[in-house]
């Protein structure tokens, strides 16, 4: 089988991934909104627990519905996840499209996404269905508009497993009742300096919530993006569980900006360095491995957000914040790359990108 | 007394460094040439056996001997070390006319330089004279015709210490015989770069040679600036010592150029990378210690040399390879400055030079 098999994959690559398509957020600290509810079938057990046949009759009863119900719309697309490539999974997670234990690849385990990457429908993973809405910027409640119209939509066609005191019931405990999980993705380069990030990380789950790195459970920390999500999902409307979300995030950002003010003033030469130097490390560098990379994208978009730059914006930070991803950037290359490969040409598309768009600059 | 009190040190702010001033040298590898004759006066005890009314009659000899002999030609310049600030003591040592113990500043201690800096006298240093002519390039023979004709002339006015025997009769033995000091700086990053430097400090003493850095005895070595010169001075003509130093050199510099075709053949890639982040280094940094500084500077001159820029030029890297050090960096700032203010202004320095000559480049 061909790395570069999909021509729904080589679709997406030629489009802006959606949650980081908007040119001017309202806040420069959120950067995206993200919804997810998990549903199950009644009558069926969960994913984990179904042999191949029945995960593929779940499989097929998702498709069907999505299919009558119209629910993702003119032009989406449907994977079904064993025909993709290694290569072509990577790149749907790297889109934060399907996460990995849905790559895995198991019988029935199948992704379907609206055209614009907006909507996106696991199935087989954890539960039967996974749906979410995920936008640019902060937009929860378009987000929840969004995937609760989705909700009613397949709904409407299959019959949810739901207990009249539970609420929704779902393979993992932390899951059932709304089977929401809220989170926005936050850009914090000024509590991370300034060290404040350590204590945010201790107090969140004494709120009910949690924070994770840029791609989710178990990632790491690359520059400094984070995303902030419920804990927990029973007991509480999801009107509930967004406000509290939106107000503590409120907080943070008021946090993230008060601390950006004050390194600008007690430690501006600090600040400009690192703005300056990350900037260069994308610009003059010919070997940049990924954590380097993100790290200097972290660093060059703090400098954006403090006017530091005339000419750069952050819809080239977004875009390469996508294309420094080894997924996408073995794609574009045409080929898998060796680890050294792919960081001279992670460089060189870094280099060029800011060669083309941005002469001089600071 | 001010930090900022001789009118001739102003001069020489004004002008070029005379060994960095060479715009295209033979080769790239061989930066500076320097010959030093140590000599003293008969009947007078060397400067740290002498009282300071001695050495103050030593200075005074030697000041009018080469006044009379105009050795030194018009607008030479005649500095009583004691006099001056630390700041301009600092000056003297960093454009290479004065070593740390003449900068003691005891009394009889003076410098007298011709007015482009390439010939210098040093006064009750560790002999009662030391004379040098250090030229940009690979020129040592023109440097000994300097250094020779001026000590023809001083010899001309003084009584000189020689045994028909030993020779020139000096304070330190290993400058007994011709009383020469030879010595080429190098610019050697790719023996650096693949290792083989240490073997070549290793060898060099067997062959009768040291190597030592940039700013001579117990110096570190700041980027890749090394001088080699001769160790002993006894029983072998002048001639003799710089024909063997010109050939070891020689083979030096073969080593080097081949290590660079090496590299650029088999680890392009790091090189690319090495040069480029050096030139991000200067270019974009607010915060930039010297000894980096020195690093980057000599990344992009090996850059240079590989032909990597096409409007940078190696007079503006020497003219930088100056204005980096702490005692240039400060005088140019019109006041003292911390470390933490030193390494910022250096940083501003760099990156406003490389901005005003260079715009777009790699």
């Amino acid at each position: 089988m061909s790395e570069f098999n999909s021509p729904e994959i080589a679709r997406l690559l030629k489009q802006q991934v959606n949650f980081l398509s908007a040119e001017t957020a309202t806040s420069p600290v959120i950067i995206s909104s993200r919804i997810r509810l998990a549903r199950n079938l009644k009558g069926f057990p969960f994913p984990g627990a179904a042999d191949p046949t029945v995960r593929q009759e779940v499989a097929d009863s998702a498709a069907a519905a999505i299919r009558r119900s119209r629910a993702l719309g003119r032009g989406s697309m449907s994977f079904n996840i064993a025909e993709l490539s290694v290569l072509e999974r990577e790149i749907l997670l790297e889109r934060h499209l399907a996460s990995r234990s849905l790559l895995e690849g198991e019988a029935g385990q199948m992704l379907h996404i609206s055209a614009n990457e907006a909507l996106a429908v696991m199935v087989n993973e954890e539960d039967h269905l996974r749906m979410q809405a995920i936008l640019p910027g902060s937009q929860l409640r378009k987000a929840w508009k969004m995937v609760n119209a989705l909700d009613d939509k397949l709904s409407g066609q299959l019959d949810i497993a739901y207990d009249s005191k539970l609420g929704f019931l779902t393979s993992c405990l932390s899951n059932v009742g709304t089977g929401i999980r809220i989170s926005q993705m936050l850009h914090l380069p000024a509590l991370t300096i300034d060290g404040s990030i350590k204590q945010l990380e201790r107090g969140l789950p004494k709120l009910g919530l949690t924070m994770r790195g840029m791609f989710g459970e178990g990632s790491e920390n690359l520059g400094f993006f984070y995303q902030i999500s419920n804990q927990s999902t029973l007991g509480e409307s999801e009107m509930a569980i967004m406000e509290h979300l939106e107000q503590v995030i409120g907080q943070v950002v008021d946090h993230e900006e008060n601390a950006r003010l004050k390194l600008l003033e007690q430690n501006r030469t600090r600040l400009l360095d690192k703005v300056g130097r990350s900037f260069a490390a994308l610009r003059y560098s010919y070997i940049l491995p990924s954590k380097e990379a993100f790290a200097a994208l972290s660093g060059v978009r703090l400098g954006v957000d403090l006017k530091m730059f005339h000419a750069l914006d952050s819809k080239l930070l977004n875009d390469l914040l996508i294309a420094a991803n080894s997924g996408h950037l073995q794609y574009n290359a045409g080929r898998l790359l060796s680890e050294a490969e792919r960081d001279a040409y992670r460089a060189q598309v870094m280099r060029e990108a800011l060669k083309k768009n941005y002469d001089r600059e600071l």
